[in-house]
């Protein structure tokens, strides 16, 4: 019965099931234990015909990580919405972020870790996603600072560094919120926003903390 | 001549140039790309003897690692003397943190990068570090949260969530100073110090960020 019905699925659901199987296996057994035979047992295929789509093992990891890294770059942008407020614009931002990451624990697992752990092709993956949130937090916060200053004075250098200084707390606490129980997303992306905002919001507000004078004379 | 300084050098003093060179050879050339023939030659000594010493590249590599994440946590918990107020700790924290990775940018590679793309075994010894690194600051942020409150009110889960996203950020941070010309560890220390302090100096006065109000009332 389940053959007959699958038999009138198109291709793109019968792979998109796959990969579904694929990134869950991945995600909860990791890249190295994952068997291409529970896969296409979970996913309700035979194996040859998970190689006949997705054709080797390293081709079904890749395809993972390119569907999980547009799912959750897609959410993001999404969450931000034109029109609003720098800070809430972040807030929306951190919250689709933490939300998709909460929703998502296996594609998580495969973007933060997976991806990471099994070489460079795939960490290659990654960090073309990385980039990717970079440069869209950069240009979040170059829009926060022309809100908040008229002029844009903060240095190209210095806002590059604290788009770096967001997307790696980002990652760190998605990791964290998803590993603790009791922590949700909007705990996490309320914990992010405090720490972050205060602080880029006194940037705007051109109150940087200032570097205390040396302890002594010879330090 | 070489060979007759070498033959009267302590064996600790040999491994101690032996994991010189292949700190230096991994971090620059990838562990996969890395060989043992050019790890000896840098080092001055015969490949046999490396393999004598350390056994094997995955040894080799684990010892690095395990060296690298040493001298860094020893680093980081130089830099925070004793009685010093709270945002002079966390800045002086910082400064040795991007210093220290900064002056050994092959030793920063082989953690943040070459350990944790080549399997679980060497991203565990790179997580044992890091859990350490959080654990430090997080007391650093209750020691804060301390002074700042009088009563340590800052629940338990916020302050560990804290100090994974300033740990996330530093990581993150020192990866692109260092891949960054011009950018010099205390502008990278700097720069995270008026993200996070400003932010965490807030919660510490009582003055966290508020979420805004819903945009609509079906938002």
């Amino acid at each position: 019965m389940g053959a007959v019905k699958n038999k009138r699925m198109p291709r793109a659901v019968r792979e998109q099931q796959m990969l579904d199987a694929a990134v869950r296996t991945f995600g909860q057994r990791g890249y190295r234990s994952a068997s291409m035979d529970e896969i296409a047992d979970l996913a309700g295929v035979s194996k040859p015909l998970v190689y006949l789509y997705l054709n080797s093992k390293e081709d079904l990891f890749t395809a993972c990580i390119r569907r999980e890294a547009v799912a959750l770059t897609a959410a993001v942008r999404a969450g931000v919405g034109p029109g609003l407020t720098a800070d809430r614009q972040l807030w929306e931002g951190l919250r689709a972020f933490f939300t998709h990451t909460a929703q998502n624990p296996d594609g998580w697992s495969v973007l933060h870790r997976q991806a990471r752990t099994h070489g460079e092709p795939f960490a290659a993956e990654v960090a073309a996603m990385r980039e990717e949130l970079v440069a869209f937090v950069t240009e979040l916060i170059l829009v926060a600072a022309r809100e908040a200053h008229r002029d844009p004075s903060l240095p190209e250098h210095e806002v590059a560094g604290l788009a770096e200084a967001l997307v790696g707390a980002a990652e760190s606490l998605a990791a964290w919120a998803n590993a603790t129980p009791g922590v949700s997303a909007k705990q996490a992306a309320a914990t992010l926003m405090n720490f972050a905002w205060a602080g880029l919001g006194g940037l705007m507000e051109n109150r940087p903390w200032s570097p205390p004078p040396p302890l002594d004379s010879h330090g």
